[in-house]
């Protein structure tokens, strides 16, 4: 994958993996202090964090690979990806969404190496077929040396309502399509009407593009974003960092970079995506969580590899994540998921793993400490 | 209650408690090492233990109850009773059931006051009209100084598989009734039957009678057992005690009393009963307990005074023990059983509770600790 590692024209291409967010739709195994991305949910030992970094590995050296994530978990990053270089992984003061989590990689990209290509890839995603991941960033890479801001658009398989879409236009070069606008979560009606087209991808916020063209859209659409960025990235290298990032990183706007940025640049023709196909897995929730993991003949998925004793009698389609060191024994079971973790028990069918969010939320309103 | 204390004759009554027994289809709560009846599944804090001997309290004076018990459960049974005097707890050295348990507490309430009327009841049960049990083991007194063998059967409400049956035969005396014959567990259809005819009670292992009574029926029947029983109770109060039971008490034969004595008596024409209406339940399994413990408004039961923290949405008619201390999170469920113990937990529906057994065979097999 050489020509994957360092673009057509000979940039250098820069991986940045966003550790983020806390899922909260798989608790109680997922938890703010907590987060999924450092759970094994892959099949295999490997955290969702390593295995996105092991899959990145091929197209992005470890010194060109980058880690943005929360100070509660810069600790756990370093010690589940011992062969990044410290400097690699940036530890965001608070979060302020992606936007100020994909631009400091940016500013810092830019700075050290200028008019790299980066791609930003979330830390919890699975993908099957990673050498077709591979391939497709490669060509993305392409467009992003052309100075388009690229996404690597989902071929989409199922009318998904949970996810965005990004609505394509022309063929620019060989498969890479203009994106005409960016979507919001369809209705069920509207996801169909997608899917029918032909002309949806799912947006999976993956992005790839030079750093240079990303920061002066960011400079012309996120004025203060921007200079906030650029005083934190020049105060980087120096004694500065620390006082930097007290002072102007908490009053940096909380924006998505698709709100912030792409959406008024594909209204401008600058966003371009190439179609991927690669098995891509958006692991939101058990039942999902369920579906992509190998099940045993009884379609059960025991999730955790280091996990403790199951005992399944009559049990089918269900989802088990023995996270205690408990026995866990279930009995005449159909299509259900049991999460049993050393401080919190859920039990709920899959059919509304979606609502686990709202058990998160009733615990919050008891201040519960389990969340 | 003073009638009950003491029989029309003045014999004074002697109530034997049977704490024994593990409670399989109510694990992974009840344990070997940690049986049902010193579990709180009464509806109240008080264990089904405690639950028993305050039950008797109004018709036996502590002095004159007693508990027969295993090695292993002596020391949470004084605690749990600390108003029984340290003799009346008699600890077997292995479980010879329940011949052996209630012929030890025979022969030794015999030696201390001849021609005394004992009443044994199982430490495990559920009755929800304590002042009719009263009246009704009253009513089993007068029979038993007439030198019947008493039994206490339970007017039944179902045709019950579970639980064997006395065949009733004409009266006696007052409500008193001749029984005929005691039957095994039957066939649905034949259960049906014996519902229909309005003759069977359910046998509910209450038995009262006179010491004396019991142990000339028990030395003609079972002339080994009660050889070894009266070499024990012989050296109970001296130096002997630990000598003979370390000797004597493993040789015992191991048999139930029904089978030993009850059975033969009862074509002797010797057993009689009193039908029984107090609301009787034998808490074996834990949708027996739901139907038995009071339920929210959805029809749930919480068991367990003191248990963990509980969160139900959506959830009906099921049955959850939180006995770890760690938050119980359920959704979107109906009539599941979920018991949480601090190193076991079991999900299965109220319909396959007597299946749980089989998950403990399946545990034993693997040489589980937590059977």
């Amino acid at each position: 994958m050489a020509v994957g590692r360092s673009g057509n024209n000979g940039s250098v291409f820069h991986a940045v993996i966003l550790a983020g967010g806390s899922g909260t739709r798989l608790w109680p195994l997922s938890r703010a202090g907590n987060p999924k991305f450092l759970h094994p949910l892959t099949g295999t030992p490997a955290t969702l964090l390593q295995a996105t970094a092991a899959r990145l590995a091929p197209i992005a050296r470890t010194e060109e690979t980058f880690v943005v994530t929360g100070t509660a978990h810069a600790t756990a990053v370093a010690r589940q990806l011992p062969q990044l270089p410290d400097d690699n992984i940036l530890v965001e003061p608070s979060p302020r969404d992606s936007c100020a989590a994909i631009g400091l990689a940016a500013a810092l990209i830019e700075l050290r190496t200028p008019g790299s290509v980066m791609g930003s890839f979330a830390a919890d995603h699975l993908v099957r077929d990673e050498a077709t991941l591979a391939a497709v960033v490669q060509e993305a890479v392409a467009g992003a040396e052309r100075g388009l801001l690229m996404t690597v658009g989902i071929t989409p398989t199922r009318p998904e309502t949970g996810y965005g879409y990004l609505h394509c236009g022309e063929t620019i070069q060989g498969g890479i399509r203009r994106v005409v606008e960016f979507k919001e979560k369809p209705s069920a009606e509207v996801a169909a009407q997608y899917l029918d087209s032909g002309q949806y991808l799912w947006n999976a916020s993956m992005f790839v593009w030079r750093t240079d063209v990303f920061l002066d859209a960011l400079r012309l659409q996120q004025p203060d974003l921007y200079a906030g960025l650029q005083e934190i990235a020049a105060a980087w290298e120096g004694d500065g960092r620390e006082k930097a990032l007290a002072e102007v990183w908490p009053e940096l706007p909380k924006i998505s970079v698709d709100y912030a940025v792409m959406e008024d640049a594909a209204a401008q023709g600058l966003v371009a995506t190439v179609p991927g196909d690669f098995g891509w897995h958006d692991v939101g929730d058990f039942h999902t969580l369920g579906d992509v993991l190998p099940s045993d003949r009884g379609g059960n998925v025991v999730v955790g590899a280091a996990g403790g004793e199951v005992l399944l009698e009559d049990v089918s389609g269900s989802i088990v994540v023995p996270a205690s060191g408990r026995i866990v024994a279930a009995l005449g079971l159909q299509d259900v998921i049991i999460v049993d973790t050393p401080d919190a028990l859920l039990v709920c069918p899959r059919d509304r793993a979606q609502d686990v969010k709202k058990l998160v939320d009733a615990l919050k309103l008891r201040n519960s400490d389990a969340v």
